[in-house]
């Protein structure tokens, strides 16, 4: 059931999604850009032009998790993010961490 | 030449600042609370009730570092953030990000 960027990002975050086998991240991956899997955890280095332009993101990011009730581990430097998305209650990556990153990357299509 | 947290929170950066030894770090920080100095950066972790509180916090930091033209690297988490303050160009720990870090101290007086 390989689903786009977009329909990925439009998925509902359901609590309790269990933890997804390496196979299946692999494959929702494939439909995501630049990110990678790696031990419990999906992340993504975003780069910008300006201080200004990387602090805009880190807030958009945070209402996305904001909305989703779900919370990404940001580490913010002055050009370049790193957002790395896991899900500390089922030990490794869910399918709400895929929905997450597929909406981080709509952020700037 | 001690100075209190206040006093050393209003020092100017200064351009091209040289990279200090331990013991002028150590001595800087004894005049902070909660910082760490570990290999070529000074750290310190904050904790808040709330994402909303965590993410005003970054962004009040984010400030700091525009101001002073100088920016720290950020961890950010749920309800908790690493400020880590290091000046690339000396290699080490410099008086301006004892400066920084006496600045983001005074965010939570």
């Amino acid at each position: 059931m390989r689903q786009s960027h977009e329909q990925l990002a439009g998925q509902p975050i359901e609590r309790g999604a269990p933890r997804l086998d390496d196979a299946a991240i692999g494959e929702a991956l494939a439909a995501l850009a630049g990110w990678t899997h790696v031990a419990d955890r999906i992340a993504k280095t975003y780069r910008f032009a300006s201080y200004h332009e990387t602090m805009a993101f880190v807030n958009a990011v945070a209402w996305i998790a904001h909305r989703a009730g779900h919370h990404p581990d940001l580490s913010v430097h002055f050009n370049r993010v790193v957002v790395s998305w896991s899900t500390h209650d089922a030990g490794g990556v869910t399918r709400n961490d895929l929905v997450c990153a597929a909406r981080v990357d709509l952020l700037q299509p």
